[in-house]
């Protein structure tokens, strides 16, 4: 498992401590921090400890890996309390989509009605 | 692989055929086809032949249909040419975040740009 610092990246910063997050979760493969700038009441981060810049970057091997993301989400989001009431899941893929950071993450946001589209 | 039309699912019957759709991608596990109600210039959705109502039913095991459903979204965008540009990924679990169709599926939107918060 590929889990080097690329670079300046803020995420793999997370990963290794050398940057704070509020974790809410970790396992061997993925964790989960809350977003410095939430836009709903739950709105955390899961990102997979492999640096992966994007979802263009993802290749057959690892559908396990982002599979395992959102499952991880979706038992945050029960933990939080929005299994019945509902949330919702988006991921960015560049400038278009607003991605800023350039490791994959997956966004968790719950708490709130969410309008569509979704952005 | 369960496969069997669940009750009156418009998603059971879109990948049964009984209901027409603009399908754009099928294998073994998964296919995509256009949203009816498009609010991008690339606006598809990609479900799971599998009936399995939202995130919330996602049980261990399932991850790697997950993450094929994230890789199959990719690959459509590229194919669309949304890879520079980007695109975004969304799913929806229960009311708050707007499903309305209880057979998981992954919206792939591209071609334009997407405001933050999504939704």
């Amino acid at each position: 498992m590929a889990t080097a610092p690329e670079g300046n990246c803020i995420f793999c910063r997370i990963r290794d401590g050398s940057i704070p997050s509020k974790r809410v979760f970790e396992d061997d493969r993925v964790l989960a921090f809350e977003d410095v700038d939430p836009k709903a009441p739950t709105h955390l981060l899961v990102i997979p400890r492999e640096h992966i810049p994007s979802m263009n970057e993802l290749v057959p091997g690892q559908e396990a890996l982002v599979g395992h993301m959102v499952l991880v989400a979706s038992q945050l989001a029960k933990a939080r309390g929005h299994a019945d009431g509902g949330y919702r899941v988006a991921l960015n893929c560049n400038a278009d989509a607003g991605q800023t950071v350039f490791h994959l993450h997956l966004h968790l946001l719950g708490g709130r009605r969410f309008d569509w589209p979704p952005g």
